[in-house]
């Protein structure tokens, strides 16, 4: 049986049937900023990943997602950030459902700080630690680990698009840190 | 320009669509606990709906409806508890975007402490402490207001159904309120 | 009976004992983060308390202070809006005991983003919208009302002290807006 | 170099000094619900201390304890941690500082729902998942992993005493489970 018959089977999207529910019905996300914690959990390190966009250009992102029909948001956190960081990452999703903040992506630019050409999307967005070794999938070139500071400077987040550098420092302010 | 106009120019989506849609996409919604405050911003009563289910039975329900294409999570907020407790409920929409709690609705019953036989829906749930005069509108008979000793009784939980007991009893703990 | 003799009898600190538990136990504080919201609960403005500091300077304050024996966090919150916002303010004191942050102030310059030299405080941190009119009372020369772009601008950041600053962007970003 | 000494030199407090200001201030606290965590984060137990109370009572306990002068509230929660749990708990204090909820204990019972009669105490309460080994330490007969459904049962309520209940019942309240 393969993936698209699996799709199928639980009532998942065709990409046909995705365009159109994109262009009707808000969309749900989940985010997850990768962390590095201490031993007392304090915050040593924040993972961004590296791609190349459409025209050449590299950007930074946090780890994104559609979460699926059926799908539980803890599954969905899950899934994604193996897909980005690789089987090995260890990630401990939260123990609570609420997340740090809720992002609105919309279609329309300047909306919201949020911006998303294909879609209306609502993120809820968490922060993972992960404990392991993290190795960037699919199309990530790379997974750079920096420091919170580093991660508040305003040259990292001139290299991130569509909200997701306000969505950092979002997390950022949460976890107490200066920005 | 009927009401039917507008949802299609806004690219909203007709029963047939939305019922497609519900087998396929996990339904973002926005509920909310509605609340009396003191002075010093101390609950005094929780609002609670009475509606008569399709079976004649009278049932207890929260504030709850669904986010459209293009509307930002608080404006569903306002339309929703507009659309139930009236125009001159006076409701005092949180500042900020994050949820008390993610109420997770699955068809399938037992996969959550949620369930909704007609979608897979994903709601946001806010405290939103009320202030002008509520007149329940539309399907619902009456809207009740409860301390909260009342409202975490057993008795009322018993006429709640699909997880909004469960629901109501989370928000008087985020509230401090032994439960 | 005076003040005094209430604070006495309550076993509330002479300036003598204050000074000496302070050098020996951290000091519970809250902190508020006034704000004007528009009818849909978004974030109008944020207030800033404009104070001279003992060097003539003049420099930006969020509203913080003790709490004392025997009262409640939010019976402190009211009185100390209450004190430097005047009694005509209407806060609307947040019906849950969830603070946006925790503010930890060290003695130590650097141990934290949060200094006080006169103790080791920890602040429960909350946003308060305000409802009626704000007249500086006190020490205070006055209110001022920034948009949040204009709050979470860097000249702003350069007229707060302490951390309270950061305190001031934590805010904004709990709101959900760009920082 | 005895640890009195140390105390001393930090400027803590001596058994008088903290009597008296118990009398005075509200005491800071940390507090924390020991879970264990399945890969996906859920929580598949919560873990419960066993003392005999001064009567020989039986009683079940969240890890609770006061924050130190110029302690910071990750390095409280650390130490409680392993004074009740052992050195081998590895427990993984939360990255942020926003505690699930701020229990309020007073000295007066039934002034809130948590009640301290040698203080009035403020602490900040936190879920924390530990990973490692728990080997009760002091004065602890055992620590008890319970289901969350267990946790939640009115015979474990029972068992608790000054609030302690109505605090495990939020934190099950938070992590989404029903209550």
């Amino acid at each position: 049986m393969t993936w698209t018959d699996v799709e199928r089977q639980l009532g998942w999207l065709s990409q046909e049937e995705l365009d159109t529910a994109r262009g009707r019905l808000p969309i749900l996300y989940v985010e997850a900023v990768p962390v590095r914690v201490d031993a007392a959990g304090a915050v040593t390190a924040v993972g961004l990943l590296l791609r190349a966009s459409d025209d050449g250009a590299i950007q930074r992102e946090l780890v994104s997602g559609r979460v699926l029909y059926h799908e539980k948001v803890r599954d969905a956190l899950m899934r994604h950030l193996e897909k980005d960081l690789g089987p090995m990452a260890l990630p401990r999703i939260p123990a609570s459902p609420v997340p740090f903040t809720v992002a609105e992506y919309f279609p329309t630019p300047g909306a919201t700080a949020f911006h998303d050409p294909r879609q209306h999307a609502v993120a809820l967005a968490f922060i993972v630690p992960v404990a392991g070794d993290c190795a960037p999938q699919q199309d990530a070139l790379d997974l750079a680990w920096l420091s919170p500071e580093e991660a508040a400077h305003a040259r990292i987040q001139a290299e991130m698009f569509g909200g997701h550098g306000v969505l950092l420092r979002q997390a950022l302010a949460h976890l107490g840190h200066p920005i």
